[in-house]
């Protein structure tokens, strides 16, 4: 190629000072967390492109990564820029959670805004806002309104991440024919091919690092390419049209986070996600109601009933009701009733134009169902699976939310079974289009549900969905959902989760939000009768590990009823806490979480392990220090273990305060819960 | 997610039988090489997804990878296929290259061609055809017309490649801010990112691989992007619709290949990849003339002369004419000269328009010029930068053509330096869209070149151009073209190519064809004094190990007037070859190449090494045992050595025969070329 530098640079710079400033920045400008420790520093080099770094305690974390973004229509903005202007400025804001793993929130921050501004060709100017906390960071770019620049088609995110330190990574990939549920890889971080985020990464050094976004709005969702090395590149998921978003400026993108941490712990006790998402829209959020529910489902996974109608039909009026009075005698919530509509009969996957989402099967007597839950203070929940025909189901949205509504129906499970890049959505153009589940056409379409629901204040919690970023916190009726490998694949078996799959789930997927795992399986068995990885102890430790405002009793009645006194953790569990803390736990190893009960001084705690049994000990200094507490121990008992006896289970109480310490014994794919009766 | 089998699979088939069958495939094809060393199965699993395996002597090479395709306006085309016909053939064809490496051919294989159809939904069908050689295979998928299948809107490829073994892969990114000019990565199978092809693998057992395509016709190019572990998938170049490929039905693709060879350089004597390209096209060639060349270009480089218009102005008549006088006085058939059309003043790095291609400055006066040179028989290698705006080149092409034609120029260069994605096509509805190099619109504007070029019976050197997939077979004046890191950047220097960098190249980028690298350096500094890491030696080596028919001369010409002797083998070499031969090296570390010279007796020998200095000995079986030969040896002198003496050069003489061994001394950086004189 003809030399770039002879054409241009060394026309304009005399040979030696260019060879002098070949790797100077020219500019740079930096913040740093309200804490000092973690900085940002952003730089233009001698071409004009514009990096930033991350640091901690002056080590870098992330080494000088590219910004930058391509478009289908103009040139790229990546070269030729200086920074402009910058400006800075401190925020410490303490806001509510109405619902969620904790009430009482803080936003402290300082934030630093850059004005990048094209010296040459279009002239543009981008600002990149970047805000630093004092367990990591975000930045978005935010392209003001200019002339020339009315519409923008990006055909690619240049934002660049390269983790400065050797790393192990915890990932899932991206643009496979599964949508998220998948087990997650454990592989140095070179090793990463192209992963969804949130992935984790825990340095050589010891720091762990957890890469994701906050707020994806109107965009399309970004996993991360390996590049080389240790540096990776934004992965826009497709679009529907040439360019993988288009939107109009002014426009912000989604945040970009990087949260560290010293123990993996500290990941999950950020608040950084939420902090970066705007505030409720909502207004008035007092009928979004976290709630336990049990459901017709886990029975068809085994097999015994059908989403399908016939003999083995699960959703009949008759079982619906039966589960809406254990529902009730249970003090759970609700009751999720899957193939009560029509359109599960021929060859539903990938074919969602066969669904009515107001029309129930014959046997299904969707008015005297409701009509009996409300009697009783318990609601259905709603299901809408749309076999990821978007397109389909927004035609029938209004109607299908208004029926719910009517009903008094509190919240609906979505779906969207279809691989990967298989979803439907309507164009503009009228014309129907293949998607991918996290494209920008997709994010809209969540968007749309869940303002619908909104309107009828019905809760939503779709399943195969685009992955969380926050969301709830600006629409608090998106109270929980799918999107990692759930309880199900335990009913399937072959192979079903791997005994570290939920000490996994805690430090990757559910960095981003709750998660409708759907615990609680006392049977333990799979569809052709070969043992889940699991204890009975585990399952019932799964109700504080994953934290989800619509939690699921998931298993057949029978088997709760079949065994009372484990129930009975079940049964007093809460899903909404005033507060959350992980006081110990490894990656992909095992995960104690501990919270307080939403209003109340009762503490619960779970941990789980993968396939070692293992002894934790746990210092209950979460506690309140003026109070004694009886610890309600559910814990593995006498040869225990996923393989050789999930069922055996030791109830027992302890007097405990905050300067004692548990020792958390877990047998092989085990756990413990805890309840902590505040006296 | 509601279990997919419960709902479809599970209703059709008895769950023990599901169970048991759920790892076997239903159907498979197979096929063997002529040799029945290597081998493909095709298969389909329980869920109706087509794999391909490929083996040798047994032993797997590719494990089982998937098939299929994806696409913007229809379901993928990857489940619910069966196995409805397949075909196997045997093919042996002897053919000529009318210039080239060889002049001999062998095109034998075996052929299967499996039919897979969907047994449900859209019922399609699409064939995979598979073509089995000693040395590797090649499958395209090749799709039949079809009601409703009439224009096949490709989203992606979902070809895998599952690599069998632990290999060391030799590879450069896909997808980053250049197109093709990086230096090589040395890594671990398992830490390649997204790659370009041709992509070169040493397993761990020790086989040489080389994952490519063939035949790369109104196509997009293909990546390979790494899912996990060892395995690939296809990653098309982004087209400039929400498509990446938009053809119509029947289409056959472009052939993914994988040699396979034992030594590194059973690679380098494969012709698999020219076999799987369609014959000649043009008919009568004879026009094609390969030819060594000299030009205005290095001294661009080197800062001294400008492309620009004014006082360092390299294209000028005068000087123009002097290198036509020199050409024709040591029997080199052509001159380039960059920077003779108007364009190069302003800020022309992406920014294409600038350039008219019959607008030569006026200190050129291209018609005295042209015709000096047909006085002499020399031609001008005509240049046409385009900056990547194809799309500005393209309206001009027919006029650009012509008048090279009416000049008697018989090969032009032509340039695409844009960033990668940036170049610039006119889409059909007739607005720009910004393109990448590689994508479907710029195979079809190259396309369009050679075609325009043809029928003015010129030549085409494309740099920044679409890979080479053996298209020369089809279009023989298509000769060479650039698409790595060439020798400007030992001028540039900051830093240059590595020491390393001939010898990796010689197992990766040349696997795909010829190479306009422009070697031929004697002064071997960079423009700010520093040594380029070669010796004079190696630069007279790589006209052997380096094979283009337009090979050039690239160093000032007082360079060569001052070292008349090393010079003597640079006006030697011939740059059309009998036959070729690789009889010695390793990837990144050392290359030997032999080529006999075509329609004559003699043989002539290049090897180049790394940094590290070697003694290679080399049979020299390759010889006619019927006769004997004077090897005339340029080897690295006394103390060379690309940091110490790169000048020191021994010519030397030897009688050999067949049956001797010559032992290749190298220095640091260095090389050895032999020219074997027969007798």
């Amino acid at each position: 190629m003809p030399n770039r530098f002879a054409g241009l640079l060394a026309a304009l710079l005399p040979l030696a000072a260019f060879a002098a400033a070949a790797d100077e920045p020219r500019t740079s400008a930096r913040v740093a967390s309200p804490d000092a420790r973690v900085a940002v520093e952003v730089t233009t080099d001698n071409e004009g492109r514009a990096s930033y770094a991350v640091s901690r305690d002056g080590r870098p974390v992330i080494a000088p990564s590219r910004l930058g973004m391509m478009f289908t229509d103009a040139p790229k903005f990546e070269r030729n820029l200086a920074i402009v202007d910058q400006r800075t400025r401190t925020h410490d804001e303490h806001w509510e959670l109405p619902w969620g793993e904790r009430r009482h929130m803080r936003d402290h921050h300082n934030e630093l805004r850059v004005t990048l501004a094209e010296h040459s060709g279009p002239k543009r100017r981008f600002d990149v806002v970047f805000r630093v906390f004092d367990d990591g960071i975000g930045f978005r770019y935010d392209i003001p309104a200019q002339p020339g620049l009315e519409r923008l088609s990006i055909a690619e995110e240049l934002t660049e991440f390269a983790v400065a330190d050797a790393a192990t990574a915890w990932w899932i990939p991206a643009f496979e024919w599964n949508r998220e549920e998948y087990l997650y890889h454990r592989t140095p971080v070179e090793q990463v091919g192209q992963a969804q985020t949130p992935i984790t990464l825990r340095t050589d050094g010891g720091l762990h690092l957890s890469i994701h976004e906050a707020a994806l709005v109107d965009y399309s969702g970004m996993n991360l390419a390996r590049v080389d090395g240790r540096r990776f590149r934004a992965a826009l998921t497709p679009g529907i049209g040439a360019a993988k978003v288009v939107v109009a400026a002014p426009f912000a993108t989604p945040w970009r986070t990087i949260q560290i941490g010293e123990r993996a712990g500290d990941l999950v006790e950020s608040q950084l996600i939420l902090n970066l998402n705007a505030p409720n829209a909502l207004g008035d959020v007092s009928w979004v109601r976290p709630m336990k529910y049990v459901g017709i489902w886990w029975e068809m996974h085994l097999d015994r009933r059908s989403w399908a109608s016939g003999p083995k039909h699960g959703a009949t009026t008759e079982h619906a009701i039966r589960h809406i009075d254990f529902a009730a005698a249970n003090g759970f919530g609700g009751v999720l009733v899957e193939g009560w509509n029509v359109g599960w009969d021929g060859d539903w996957f990938g074919n969602g134009e066969t669904f009515s989402f107001t029309t129930p099967y014959p046997d299904f007597d969707i008015e005297a169902v409701t009509r009996h839950a409300r009697a009783q203070g318990v609601t259905l929940i709603g299901h809408h699976e749309t076999s990821g025909h978007a397109g389909h189901y927004e035609a029938q949205l209004e109607d299908a939310m208004a029926l719910y509504g009517r009903l008094g129906v509190q919240a609906v499970k979505t779906g969207y079974v279809a691989d990967a890049g298989q979803a439907k959505v309507t164009g503009d153009d009228g014309r129907l289009h293949y998607a991918w589940h996290e494209g920008q056409a997709m994010v809209r379409h969540h968007q749309r549900v869940v303002e619908a629901a909104a309107r009828h204040r019905i809760s939503v919690n779709p399943h195969e969905p685009v992955k969380d970023t926050g969301l709830r916190r600006t629409w608090p009726n998106l109270v929980t959902r799918e999107g990692a490998r759930g309880m199900e694949y335990n009913a399937w078996g072959q192979p079903g989760n791997p005994p570290g799959h939920e000490a996994t789930l805690v430090y990757t997927r559910l960095l981003a939000g709750p998660m409708d795992f759907t615990p609680g399986i006392f049977g333990m068995e799979t569809r052709s009768g070969t043992p889940m990885s699991t204890t009975l102890a585990k399952q019932l430790a799964l109700y504080v590990v994953i934290h989800s405002p619509l939690q699921m009793a998931a298993d057949l009645l029978e088997h709760y009823e079949s065994r009372p006194e484990a129930f009975q953790f079940v049964r007093d569990v809460p899903v909404d806490w005033e507060d959350t803390r992980a006081p110990a736990g490894e990656v992909g190893t095992f995960a104690v979480i501990a919270r307080r009960a939403r209003g109340g001084d009762d503490w619960y705690l779970g941990g789980v392990t993968d396939d070692d049994a293992r002894v934790v000990a746990v210092a209950l200094d979460f506690l309140d220090p003026a109070r004694r507490y009886t610890a309600q121990i559910y814990r593995d008992g006498e040869g225990a273990g996923w393989r050789t006896d999930p069922h055996a289970l030791i109830i027992e109480t302890r007097e405990v305060g905050a300067g004692d310490t548990l020792e958390l014994a877990m047998a092989s794919g085990g756990g413990q819960a805890v309840r902590f009766v505040a006296h």
